[in-house]
């Protein structure tokens, strides 16, 4: 029996009595033989409540300030964890980020791990105790100011922990019951996946699919670390992600090895879409639109440009990216425009995202023809189209994405036979 | 303009106004041209908050977790003060006791500090920054884990910071306006006193005076550290704890150079008396009981041994110790009962200890018999009596202390001639 990394999320930990029935899964992991070190978030609504008092204080919450209170939310959790764990009979110790040799870059509300050093995890563990670390939180290699990783961030300490220390796996316990091959609050009849390969697990990811963040799956994927996501809830087996099945699944063994094998259907409609109007089809042109948006530090997703009308020599190019983002892209763009030379811009945030995501689409044109048929049969009109290997993905009015996500599902042979699909509370970080 | 250390209790900063208030007076030291430190204790009931939760999780919360837990108040509070400093314009970072460089033993729940290490305090001040410090936390030296400082902590914490950088003075802020000549609750003509010495207060502090702790004054006095206890609502001036007075009182001016100068009175009912029966009268009996008492890791306060009847060659040997300790006080003495060869226990948590601290009191016989005279006058009973070179303690019935206190307080001329006192709330950690 190897060593495991359990990350539990606020929903998991957000009342004492949650505290104690993690602290009893936890311990059944090391009854079992385990080495076992667990990541765990703030509870519940902690790291709001938090939020809300800096507010109260400051409209403008600076970096370094903000880190320092966020982080005894972690704090919190991973000592009354602790204390819970030695009430059932067990050693436990909780560390925070930084004694858990979390060293991060010094960009504040979001720092990037550039190193894990447990030695002190690894010590704890070798003298038979538990160690439960702080998620979403480090140190900063240059100033040693405390940080916090941002968005998805617990998820991203678990896997950068299991990676440094070796782990057998990674488990990511939250409120469902694994990665499901649909949203099951928009598709009744989604289906949980066994198991998906990074390649697909990240497409989800960046396509819209929240349980797992593409960071997090980035970094097993580099370090080959197979992840568990499961519910704490539950008990059930989940979904494992990893670069092979570590169990062939009687799923795959049904299918022909040449076939498509879609993994899901994520859908997104967090996005906006802006349109630079009447670009001179030249070389530089696009190059020059995106160094702005570059430069104002905005993260774009798809981008769509068409061929140019022959008659006037201008095109018109598309791209997403969130809507929170959107004022800043609309001003930065203003500001260059000039510069560019474009006739206008368009910005459109009722549109919503649809993407199926399987291995084997290239080499399958049969794919993308049902999709655009499912989606047609059922009344939903395509406004962008972008693919990859593995993925391919059409914008639409929001309004139409619930009816276009079961359409595909069931087009796609996804659907269950029963409604399986089990959503027990909130998201934690 | 040289440091200034200043501390504010948990009251102080129990809401988001409270932070900005604060904040707003540190600010007003910093533009008159003061350095600034400030610790910070948690805010108001965060401290009882986390306890609960402990409770909830685990009947019995270890030490080491329990103090990762209680530290994540000040983490809150010191980084709240920060983000409300920066947003009226100036500079301020906040700092963990750990990276403040408080270093303590590995006692958790009650560490002592072994040595201050203000690197990064000292870095961040010569950057102009206002310093914010985590209060009543510190790391401990052998194992780097996370300690508290226990009662008193954060006073305590700024008056080693104040040490540790040759500050000109720490101040102390909290709810009342400074050290009072008696309980203004108990005493309404109690006046706040303008400078009292390390020793007097040392001794009002033992005695039960509450604003204080005895440790704090003890750290202070030990490196001639200047303290002003004063309120953080009102702004008037407070007391001055200090080796000297800085500026000469009139109050003083006016007394004989060799009369007693009484401080203040000074009660508590919080402890209980323990009365040791039928002890034979023989070298090594007394180190026997207290012996018995210090293996049990209690403190005792008051000894109190009479003569031995000679008819029997038995004696009694009577101690007072917080009620608290009195169930474990009295399991331990009947352990050593056979050993020690007592007759019996009695135990009696229903006293009072009334004390007069002030200097010249030994070359002053007046000062006794003036004392008894006014309790006898009161009807106030004495059941033990104990004196030092500037203190005499009473023991009486709990129910008599209020009355007690107030003939004392006024026989000696300490009463004002108006009601000045002012309490603004509870107390901070």
């Amino acid at each position: 029996m190897g060593l495991v990394v359990q990350k539990y999320g606020g929903s998991s930990v957000a009342d004492a009595e949650g505290i104690k029935r993690v602290a009893k899964r936890i311990v059944e992991a090391k009854k079992n033989g385990h080495q076992v070190v667990v990541v765990v978030s703030a509870m519940g609504d902690t790291t709001d409540e938090l939020i809300d008092l800096a507010e109260q204080v400051s409209p403008m919450p600076t970096g370094r300030e903000f880190d320092m209170l966020l982080t005894a939310g972690e704090r919190i959790s991973m000592a009354l964890l602790a204390m819970a764990i030695k009430n059932l009979g067990h050693e436990a110790q909780s560390f925070t980020g930084s004694q858990a040799g979390v060293i991060t870059d010094s960009v504040h509300n979001k720092a990037r791990i550039i190193d894990v050093t447990p030695g002190r995890i690894r010590t704890a563990l070798d003298e038979g105790n538990i160690a439960i670390v702080a998620g979403f939180q480090g140190v900063s290699q240059d100033k040693k100011d405390i940080t916090t990783l941002g968005r998805g961030g617990s998820d991203t300490t678990a896997v950068a922990l299991a990676a440094a220390l070796d782990a057998e796996v990674c488990e990511i316990y939250t409120d469902v019951d694994g990665v499901f091959t649909a949203d099951p609050r928009v598709v009744k009849k989604a289906r949980k996946i066994d198991w998906i390969s990074f390649e697909d697990m990240l497409e989800l990811a960046a396509s819209g699919s929240k349980v797992l963040l593409h960071r997090c799956v980035e970094y097993a994927r580099r370090y080959n670390i197979p992840i568990h996501v499961r519910s704490s809830f539950s008990g059930l087996q989940g979904t494992w992600v990893s670069s092979e099945p570590l169990v062939r699944k009687q799923q795959q063994g049904e299918q022909k090895v040449e076939q498509a094998i879609i993994s899901g259907v994520a859908h997104d409609t967090s996005e906006a879409k802006v349109t630079v109007v009447g670009v001179p089809d030249k070389p530089g042109e696009a190059a020059a639109i995106f160094r702005a948006i570059a430069d104002a530090q905005l993260n774009i997703d798809m981008v769509v440009q068409n061929v140019s009308a022959a008659s006037t020599g201008l095109t018109d190019i598309s791209f997403t990216l969130p809507k929170t983002d959107g004022h800043k892209a609309i001003g930065s763009l203003e500001k260059a425009k000039a510069a560019i030379g474009f006739d206008s811009l368009r910005y459109d945030d009722q549109i919503g995202k649809i993407s199926l995501v399987g291995a084997g689409m290239k080499t399958n044109p049969g794919v993308t023809a049902s999709f655009f048929e499912a989606l047609s049969d059922a009344g939903v009109n395509i406004e962008l189209i972008s693919t990859s290997e593995i993925r391919i993905s059409v914008v639409t009015r929001a309004d139409d994405v619930p009816e276009a996500v079961r359409a595909v599902h069931s087009a796609f042979g996804l659907d269950s036979e029963s409604d399986e699909a089990v959503v027990y509370g909130g998201t934690g970080r």
